[in-house]
């Protein structure tokens, strides 16, 4: 007995997301993209979007195919319509005489969603939509939250003790987690597109932002700081790093940040400080995808209050702190509904420590 | 290649192990205690103690076997050799004719240990020990302390949010976990042989510390209340709780609660509230071989301040509280040296919660 369509359409759509996959950190402002191309159960070719800039999956796929003709095409994400850097995908698959393809999910571009697929099937091809659907989201979910919303998608990461203690109240905090979970906390920041600390961690702790410990690219840094306090000797008060602050910064500060090479943004204050949302805007129009906060107390806070978490990556260290100062800084909630809820969270173990990861409920569906 | 002698031995171990463990809750003062009498390979016989003033697992297991001459027979503790309520097992085992006995560990009492041995191979019979040794004394781990500490087993309950609030500020508890952890937390009530909270807790929450939502046991329960303060409304005001109190606490109060049943007991204070490790003793020679402390954050940290937590039951909820009672309420540590690591700790999934368990480092070696 063979397997079915639906099990050998679902077996080849896993193969373009763990080849989509392997862009990871790399392809914003674009989705990451993979592609299969197949005939008769087997693989002619396959490839995936790179990097921003290099080919797009099904060219580099179909690249790698010598006859298409007749064969099926795989991809997660609806190929193109439209000339960007590269030429669109869509007529290059009615071209090489593809007869039937096979798309996770459609564009989450309203403005475009749906030509690429109209381009396929106009031209007589087969399309197969929604096969992994959720997965096909789930890879791209950055890409989705800046197209449709016009802001990246947002995951507060936190290193905790078991009772929620960020640091001791004296504010030592070297270290609540082990090698491995740090490490593991490296490899997260290179599979975001930017990270971002406030004026609080820089003062405290002077981080690097960069990827150690781990292979992979260093996201763009970005501090949140309002009169512009963190000092010139900071590890991030550097070339390339965007700061948002506010008018209060002062004429001054702001003249030396940018001739630090600093990006200076300044953006309005909203009701508790620097208005996010706006700053989250800033970077969907500078190709920001996703981003990674690794703030203090004060800045998770702020995010949650505002509603803009979409993900949490809390590494638990087995180890209880006693009076501290809390991840959830000064978060105060007035019944048990209206708490924040985890939905979906996994836990698992890295070292001698647990990550916890899921979505917030105030996450919009994707 | 047939198996080696090894982890033939450990396989029938585990085999007592599993016996051992039906007894779970029931045996105490007694230990835990599974027994298999194997011939060539083939069970003749298998037992456990089930309640105590019933017979010990060798008994039991010997009961159900026609001819144990020149059997191997398994037990995870060493037999006794002293007469109880019941009569010794060594000679019993000399006397059925066993030739090999694979015992996982000694008697933990001093004065006692060994001799059970040396009945065994004063006899002829080969012995030998250590097998499964580790599992042997976790199972045990309540009775090992309590007959080598004069303590209980403590272990410390908690159900908190990723922020480490078992409350809000309000006071507001209810529910942090869902019910799939609740009737994990009701099946922990009954594997422990005493529940203990404190007089908050009481005042609160007026938990009734039965089992329900599961089969089981309901423990024996207990309240720390130096001043006796406890209403005589509250659900475990009844006869059979045992209260630890003061001089403080008045003769009015004491004779008050005696008269409705309950087991008033006087400790002498320690340097945080009563005397905790005068009140543990007490237990212990009331044959508490484990303790659940499912008190609020100013009894847990008592009991860790006093280094008498062996170990900790943490239902994780995945959820945000903001400012909180945190469970490890008012314990203050100068510096990450000295803060508690938990040591061994493990999550599972339960519902939508999670339950991390392990032994803070304080509690002393097995």
């Amino acid at each position: 007995m063979g397997l079915s369509r639906r099990k050998i359409d679902e077996y080849f759509m896993r193969r373009a997301l763990s080849l989509a996959l392997r862009g990871t950190g790399r392809t914003s402002p674009n989705p990451m993209v993979g592609c299969v191309v197949v005939r008769d159960g087997r693989v002619l070719g396959e490839g995936f979007h790179s990097c921003c800039g290099e080919d797009h999956a099904e060219r580099a796929a179909l690249g790698k195919t010598a006859d298409a003709r007749g064969a099926d095409i795989y991809v997660n994400l609806e190929p193109c319509s439209h000339f960007g850097r590269t030429p669109p995908c869509a007529p290059l698959i009615v071209e090489r005489g593809v007869s039937r393809a096979v798309v996770g999910m459609t564009d989450p571009d309203v403005r475009v969603s749906g030509r690429g697929l109209d381009i396929l099937r106009s031209a007589g091809i087969a399309v197969e939509t929604g096969i992994l659907g959720e997965e096909c989201r789930w890879i791209n979910r950055g890409f989705i939250r800046r197209v449709t919303l016009g802001r990246p998608w947002v995951t507060v990461k936190g290193a905790v003790s078991l009772d929620g203690g960020m640091a001791l109240e004296s504010g030592e905090s070297r270290w609540i987690t082990g090698p491995d979970a740090r490490a593991a906390a490296h490899r997260l920041r290179s599979e975001h597109d930017a990270v971002l600390v406030g004026a609080g961690t820089v003062a405290a702790d002077d981080p690097e932002l960069t990827v150690r410990h781990t292979c992979g690219d260093s996201p763009m840094r970005i501090v949140l700081d309002s009169r512009l306090s963190i000092p010139p000797g900071a590890k991030i008060f550097a070339p390339g790093t965007t700061v948002f602050t506010s008018e209060e910064a002062g004429r001054e500060r702001r003249t030396a940040a940018a001739a630090a090479g600093m990006d200076v943004v300044t953006v309005p204050s909203g009701s508790f400080g620097l208005s996010l949302s706006h700053a989250l805007s800033v970077l969907a129009a500078r190709g920001v995808n996703s981003l990674l906060v690794e703030g203090g107390p004060s800045v998770i806070a702020s995010f949650f209050r505002e509603g803009l978490v979409d993900g949490v990556a809390l590494f638990l260290s087995p180890r209880i702190l006693g009076k501290n100062r809390p991840f959830s800084g000064p978060l105060v909630f007035a019944s048990m509904d209206e708490t924040v809820r985890i939905t979906g969270a996994s836990v698992k173990q890295v070292g001698n420590d647990f990550l916890l990861e899921g979505v917030p409920e105030c996450s919009p569906a994707l």
